[in-house]
This record gives C-alpha cells, sequence and structure tokens, in this order.
C-alpha cells in the first residue's frame, strides 16, 4: 500500500470540488468491506455516499472503478467530514482495534453533537461500550454494529446488528434498511440495543458460526471415513440435506466447497488444503465472555478446542507417531447418512440453544433489551450462519418469548426426540471408530444433563465440602450446609447467612 | 465484623511491648487460611512470626488459642511493620482482589527497597504481573504465590507455587520450604518462575482440578445409574481405586464424602446435597486464557460447562418437563467398574497433557522459565490435585523437557493405549443410555483428533476461504492459496505474502 499512498501524496485531492454537506452518509476505509459496502449504499435511492481512506489510491481506484455510484470522495479528514449533511453520518469499515480508534478520534474532533459515527468492523464489544461512553459525553452518538455476510454480503446485502442510541437509530435505520440483506420480505437489521448490544450479538453469531462449522466438519468426517462416501457422493449428501430442515448457508457452500477441484492435480480441492484450521477472535472471545458469564456454550467450546487441535501440526505428528493402533472402523448400514444428518441436526440445536442462552445472559448483565425473536430474523439472510432454521427459532421466541431453553421449545423438543436415537447412535460409533466427534458428543452430554433428574454435581459439592469447606445446599431444606468431615462425630453445621 | 472491630478499637493494643524487628515472617489477613499459615510458620524451627489483621480480634483470639506459638501480635500497620526483621518478608492472606491491593499498598508505603511482599491468595495473574511491576519500580520484591491445599493444607502443608525474582527466592524459599508439604522427601515448593508464573500455574492447578472433579463426577453416576452399584459399593470401589495408579486426593475424598451419612434422614449425605455445582473464578480464568493463547484445554472447558448446566435449576427442571421420554440404560457386564476405571485414567491423562500444554504456552507468553517435572513434583504433596500420577508426569518432563503431549510419552502412550478399548466402549454406553459423560467424551475426541491423520478442519479452511477469503495453505508445496469461487473459472490464486 506503500505505493498508492505516495500516490496519493502526490496529487492534491479526489474530488477538487466536492460539494460540501450534500451526503447522508460516508464510508471511512475502502477495503475491500469497505468499498463494497459503500457501493451498496450508493445503488440504494436517496443515498449520496461519502468516501475516505487514509491512502487516497484506493479511493480513487474505486471512484475510476465504479463511476456509477457517484461518489463524493474526499482525501483529508477534513474534506470528507465536510461532504457530509447533518446530522453527519460515517461508518467506519477498518481493522478493529487501534486503527479504529484513531479513525474515531480524527471524526470526534470535526463531528458536532447529533451527529453519529458508526463502527462496522469485528470490535470487541466491550471496546464498543467504553467508545459509546466517551463519545456519549462529547454529544456524539456511537453506534458499534455488527456485519455479517463477508465481502459479498457487503456488496449485495449483509446481516446488519446495529447497537447505541435509540436517537442515533432513528438516522441510521433507513439508511441500514435500505442495504441489508432482505429475508421474507424483511430486512436483515434491527436496533439490536443499546451501546455494546450489536458487537455482543454479532461476536455471538460468530461463535455460532464455529460450532455450525465444526458440527458440518463432523458429518462430513463421518460420512467419508465411517460411511465409505467418496467426495462426489457427499457433494449430493450435502445437495440432499440443503432441501430439508438444515437448508441454510453453510451447508450449501459445504457443497461448493467439496464440488471443486484442484486444478493442479485434479483431486479434490479439499484433499490438498491443509488440514489446520485458524480462527480471528470472535470465537475465542464468544468461549471467554460465556465462561465468564457462566454460560455452557460446550458447542462453541468444543469448535474452537477443535480448531487449535488441528493447527499444532508438531503435536499431532507427534502423537500420531506414538499411537500403538488405532480402532476399526464400525460396519454401518445405508441409512447411516441419515443417523449422521439427525445428529447433526440435534446438535444443531444445542449450538444455537447455547448461544441464544449467551444472548440473554449478555442483556442481562449489560442492561440491553434484546428481542431474541428479532435477532433471529436478521439471521435468516445476509449472515453467515442464515438459515430456514432461524424462521423456526424466531418464532419459538415470538411464541414465547421467555422460553427457558430452545430445547423446551415444542417444535424442537420434537425435532431433537425424533432424531434422539441415531444421534446416540453416532455419538457411539464416532467413539467405537476413532473418529473425533467433540461437537456432536458435547451436545448430546450437554443435552443428557439437562434431561437428568439427578446430576453428580452433588458429589462435586461434597468434594468441594470436605476439602474447601465452601458449604452446600440441601434438597430438602433451605439454608447453607457444612459438614464438620474431619471431626470424629462428623456433625453437619447450618452455617450462619452471613459468613458466606 | 463490626463487633470485633470495634473491640479492637477499644483496647490500644494487642500486645503493648512488641519487641522491634525481630520476626522474620509476617502474615495479613488471619481468616481462616492466613491464621492456619501463621500457626505452621509457628511451628517451624526458627521462625519469629509477626501477624496482623485489620479487625484485632481475631489476631487476640489466635494469639489467645495458640500461646505455644509465641505469635508476634499488631493492632497497627505500622506496629506489624516494626515488629519485622529485614529484609522484612509479609505474606498477604487476605480476599483477591481489591482487599489485596489495599493491603500491598499499607505494606508498600512502609517497606524499604529489598523487602519482600507475598500474595499468598487466589490472585489473577494478570494483576501478580501488574503488581510486581509497579512495586519493582520502588525497589520492593512483590511475589505472587500460589497455596494449594484448603484449611488443612495450609495448617500442615501446603503445596505452595512463587513467583517473583530470584533475589527474594533466596530469603523466602527457605522459610516457604519449612512449612510445605512433603513427597518423597522433598518439599512441595519452588521457584516457579518470575512475576506472575506462580500464580498462573496455581490457576492451571484448580483448573485440572476442575477436570480432574468432573472426571470422577461420571466415574460416579456411571457406577451408579448404568453399573447399578449401591452408595456402599461405591465406597469400595473408590478406595479400591486409591490403591492402583488413580491413588490421588480426590479419589480417597470421593470414598469419605460417598461413606457419610446423613445424621437428620439417614439417607447417603451425597443423597440430599442439591445437585448443583458452584465455582469461584479460577475455571472459568483457565478456560479464559487457555482460548486466549490457543490451547485446547475441553477437559477443563467441559467441567466448567458441566458445573454451569447443574446450578440452573430453572433451566433444568423446564428441559426435564418437555423431554418426552428417556433411553433404556444399557445392560452391562460385571466388568463395568474396571472400564469405567479405564476411561477415567486415561481421560485424566489427557486433562494434564492439556493442563501442561496451557504451563508451556503461558510460559512462552509470559517469558517464564518453568521447569514442568519440578511444577509435577510440587504438585505431588500439599495440593487438592495431589497423586502418585504425579510422579509419572515428573518423570515424563526429566526424560524429555521438550515432550510434545503428556499423551507422547511412553509410560502414558501405552497407559491410554491399555484403556482405550474401554475408553470407547464407556463412551457408547453413556450416550446410548443418557447419561451426560463430557469429560470422558470430549477427552476421547481430543485422542482422537490427535491421533488422526487428516482432519476435517480442510474442509473448515475451504469454508472460511469461500465466504471471507481467509486463504488457505496446500499439503503440496508452501504459499498462502485463495479460491477464486464465485468465478466461473474457479480458479485458484496464490497470496502474496503482504496481502495477509
Amino acid at each position: 500500500m506503500t505505493d498508492t499512498e505516495s500516490n496519493g501524496r502526490a496529487e492534491s485531492t479526489v474530488h477538487p470540488e466536492t460539494p460540501a454537506g450534500t451526503a447522508n452518509i460516508g464510508v471511512v476505509g475502502m477495503a475491500v468491506m469497505g468499498s463494497n459496502l459503500a457501493r451498496n449504499l450508493a445503488g440504494r435511492e436517496g443515498n449520496t455516499v461519502a468516501v475516505y481512506n487514509r491512502s487516497s489510491g484506493r479511493t480513487r481506484a474505486l471512484v475510476r472503478e465504479h463511476p456509477e455510484a457517484c461518489f463524493l470522495a474526499s482525501e483529508s479528514v477534513d474534506d470528507f467530514v465536510a461532504s457530509l449533511a447533518r446530522p453527519r453520518t460515517a461508518i467506519i469499515m477498518v481493522q478493529a482495534g487501534r486503527g479504529t480508534d484513531a479513525v474515531i478520534e480524527q471524526l470526534a474532533e470535526r463531528f458536532e453533537p447529533g451527529d453519529i459515527i458508526v463502527d462496522g468492523g469485528n470490535a470487541n464489544f466491550h471496546d464498543t461500550i467504553r467508545r459509546e461512553r466517551d463519545l456519549r459525553e462529547q454529544g456524539l452518538n456511537f453506534v458499534g454494529a455488527g456485519i455479517s455476510g463477508g465481502e459479498e454480503g457487503a456488496l449485495r446485502g449483509p446481516s446488519i446488528m446495529p447497537g447505541g442510541s435509540a436517537e442515533a437509530w432513528e438516522t441510521l435505520g433507513p439508511i441500514l434498511k435500505s442495504i441489508a440483506a432482505v429475508a421474507e420480505g424483511e430486512p436483515c437489521v434491527t436496533h439490536v440495543g443499546t451501546d455494546g448490544a450489536g458487537h455482543f450479538v454479532k461476536m455471538v453469531h460468530n461463535g455460532i458460526e464455529y460450532a455450525d462449522m465444526q458440527l458440518i466438519a463432523e458429518s462430513y468426517d463421518l460420512l467419508r471415513r465411517v460411511g465409505g462416501h467418496g467426495v462426489d457422493e457427499l457433494v449430493q449428501i450435502f445437495e440432499r440435506w440443503n432441501e430439508g430442515d438444515l437448508e441454510s448457508y453453510l451447508i450449501e457452500i459445504t457443497g461448493e466447497v467439496l464440488k471443486q477441484r484442484d486444478a493442479g492435480t485434479g483431486k479434490p480441492l479439499v484433499d490438498v488444503i491443509r488440514d489446520e484450521a485458524g480462527s480471528k477472535g470472535t470465537g475465542v472471545w464468544t468461549v471467554q465472555n460465556a465462561v465468564g458469564l457462566g454460560i455452557p456454550v460446550s458447542g462453541i467450546g468444543e469448535a474452537v478446542f477443535a480448531r487449535a487441535v488441528s493447527s499444532n501440526a508438531t503435536q499431532r505428528a507427534a502423537v500420531h507417531r506414538s499411537v500403538q493402533s488405532r480402532p476399526e472402523i464400525a460396519q454401518v448400514p445405508d441409512t447411516f447418512a441419515d443417523d449422521v444428518r439427525a445428529a447433526l441436526y440435534a446438535s444443531k440445536v444445542v449450538a444455537y440453544a447455547q448461544g441464544f442462552d449467551l444472548v440473554i445472559a449478555g442483556a442481562r448483565e449489560y442492561g440491553w433489551d434484546i428481542d431474541l425473536g428479532n435477532l433471529a430474523k436478521i439471521w435468516r439472510g445476509g449472515c453467515i450462519i442464515r438459515a430456514q432454521f432461524l424462521n423456526r427459532v424466531a418464532e419459538a421466541y415470538a411464541e414465547n418469548p421467555e422460553l427457558e431453553s430452545l430445547l423446551v421449545d415444542p417444535y424442537f423438543a420434537n425435532a431433537v426426540a425424533e432424531g434422539e436415537a441415531a444421534w446416540r447412535r453416532i455419538v457411539g460409533i464416532a467413539a467405537a471408530s476413532g473418529i473425533p466427534a467433540p461437537g456432536f458428543s458435547s451436545a448430546l452430554s450437554y443435552y443428557d444433563a439437562l434431561a437428568s433428574t439427578r446430576l453428580p454435581a452433588a458429589l462435586i459439592q461434597g468434594q468441594r465440602d470436605f476439602f474447601g469447606a465452601h458449604t452446600y445446599q440441601r434438597i430438602d431444606k433451605d439454608g447453607t450446609f457444612h459438614t464438620l468431615w474431619s471431626d470424629d462425630a462428623r456433625r453437619e453445621v447450618e452455617q450462619e447467612p452471613s459468613t458466606r
């Protein structure tokens, strides 16, 4: 980028006579997400879009390649700000972190009370809460908006999850509705909640995406290594699955990825890709925040762990060398693929149940009023986890906003019950055959724990009281108790409430 | 505590004529852990122990009840500091967090260069790093020391994990060695590493403790609900297990807890304890730091998640109500308990392998030189996870300090191979019978992932490149690649290194 940057300095400005104050929306950051979002905005009636990038080479290229967009392009922050109509509204599309803080500072110095700064990057919601508070003190509106859908989504219609104030939403709502994906006639954007609510739910969206991808990967692995299906058969299986209740973007692209042949070797591309999965932070954040809030997101956790295992090539090679023998692959009937499908669906219900529980816990912790049905609706289109499935989730929360778990909703309870036997078989077969299925098996354990009348957590409480005097509660009376374990009399004493 | 506090103010001092500068060690905080540690110190030859508590009622009670300890008790921080010989050395035993900061500030104002402040609480190691840095600037030695063993351990000999400077260790080492537990003739204390290293490994110790307890809980649950063993039989089984390679404090106390009858009802106490397991932060910290460092601690993760599931009574009740039927419990042969034992042992190896990987990652990230063999040795006695097992771990790292995983060590590789078939059977039986076994099954999945030649992570990389242009690597050539998926030609392009 150094060359374009020096070119940028050579010329004085992109649009020497930028008409002042005429753009209803501006975009800062002309990397692919930002320029695609700017083009999306420019293509909607009523929008005049100001654009700015630190190095003007990118801006100039965009303007040159897309004259139809009629961008108001600026080469300095001053010109950019001057090109915006009031209330000035600018969407920042730069790398999350310090870059975002730098741009916010530049805009905040020039913006006036009532103006709106939107961060459309993948910010950590804790940063968003801090930034919103700081800017509110200056009278500025700061909106952290999660944007999902990748490059294509930014251009053609993403799912947008804005937080921030109701005041900002008044101005921003119509603009964002104009560019969002549309699912069943409704734009995939809603005012999620105040301050960091938007980036929080975007984080959870990405966490669910991790879980979803892990479950699909386990399905693929089992179908291939146990079911013995070739890649061409797998393409057909995923295409078939995409016509049923698993219909979703991720199932669809799984078929696409498996279809792809490597030009050089003629092999399926998936067989020449190194099997080390990377990650970019939001999955990790989801797990960190979930455990902090006491929400068991085991589906997301196992997905994050599985990627970590895969990417440690040295350790994998060492363990692989030291393992003396591998179990025989189980013999399975022709209905195996149907069993895998059922296990995938049931495990997916668990992953979403856990993800929505995390949204509920976040809303409670940070004081957000999040409509779970609306959240499910804006995930139906544009974003990576878009799926028919989310219609069912939306219905479940519309039916009962106080639902204790998605697993309790009659539709999902029934769906899981239907697939339950197959789910159990698949976990058993994976264990017997040596195929890792952490997503399937942890989802089943989660379900079985919730469904159990008694859990061995009682033993854990006994142990904790034994070694740490942590006390316990009883099933038959209120209060907090401690057993004098080391005493010969082995008595139980009721603790005074004040001591704990 | 208000009453003792006002009493404290009423009298002028505990020891009106405290001899100045004669105590080689002081303890601040006279709650049960602090007073037990002070008594432990006072009982060792050569130690003169100064004690101080914010409210002097507790100090006075301790001095009255334990005249044999010859404590130098003070009622003000000034007197306490004056009672210490140089270099002044004080161990803080107060609740982690702000309380610790307050005491540190009081001592730091009065201490002089070369003096030593030890935090023996369960501090977050990030706080310890910060505190050490701040106090070092004042010329003071700050040592974050993890202390494990609960109240009994503090009194009779805990496992102690000090961080901080080598200079501080020179003074502190002999004192801590005098009070630590002894395992096979060696004191359970070592200089773990600089600044926060001690509290970091204490955190990991507690994380492993979570995993260990969860695995024992799953064993108990399976033995009872599938094996059909009554509580009296379970006591015998755990006592038998404690004589073999599972010999450990946690197995031992499991037998003790199961032995306990409820005085009121005559039932086994474990059956009247509410089955909702609490937690106190270190398990959560372990998971948060592990995922941040990219270390898959699925055993600890599932243990933390399982406690969270257990403690959500409302959700459990709702799911339990909505579940239509439960699977039949599998029929198992008489050898079932042996299978469970094998599954427990293999899963435990995994949990420790993951925990030690986290120590390695922490050492790398924070620049600590941690001797893993010595760490395993100081966990052999005093602490909650103390076990014969840790002798094997110490031997493994003594044999090969660069071990890629505990699973690679010949002893453990062999042990896991021996139990492997039983482990697989148990995971299958749990899945079929509806008994949650998240610890057993995630450990098996972890092992199978490491042992697999190819992982479906390749598919995940393909998906990520498809929707987010995240790029991938190939098995057959170096470089970073991106497929132009949306292009009709579907070409693959090599990415310039600079673009990522």
